[in-house]
């Protein structure tokens, strides 16, 4: 289990995403909201979202609506962030080319 | 467009749900969370929804958790719950058998 992630670290490791990622005020989750033209171009980014999950044995929360896709990585079992979280939100910035 | 659902019409369809469905507070959604053994599970159950959402053009809030999907739905159009709301619902139970 990786160690939970300083301030100071998330931040750096914040500045290396999509700028459309946020920090929860909290610290414990980082998010970014995708959107699309319809519905089911939402679904199957989250399909693709899903594979890089698999890949990296890593889950997002995500929640699909309308034509949006958010996806939301934080380490559970650790309570918080770590580096596995953005390990995995550099991969879904790679599926936009970002 | 369907109009609004009166409180008494909603109560009357819901009974018809699966009890594991529950109307919001302010009876302007409802939502049943579904269980899954796998990440990928909930994913697959999620596509076959959004198949139904298609097939229905009415598309639902999907949740996809670590081993979770929950269901909302609302016609946000009419600004709350409508008959396509509780039409959908019913073929999502069919999925899983209820």
């Amino acid at each position: 289990m990786p160690d939970l992630l300083a301030a100071d670290e998330i931040s750096r490791l914040s500045a290396q995403l999509d700028p459309a990622w946020s920090v929860s005020p909290d610290h414990k989750s980082i998010e970014r909201c995708f959107r699309f033209g319809t519905y089911l171009e939402g679904l199957v980014f989250a399909n693709n979202v899903a594979w890089i999950a698999e890949r990296h044995d890593h889950h997002p929360d995500l929640l699909v609506g309308y034509a949006s896709c958010r996806v939301v990585y934080s380490t559970h079992s650790a309570g918080g962030l770590t580096r596995l979280d953005f390990d995995a939100a550099r991969a879904v910035d790679q599926l936009v080319g970002a």
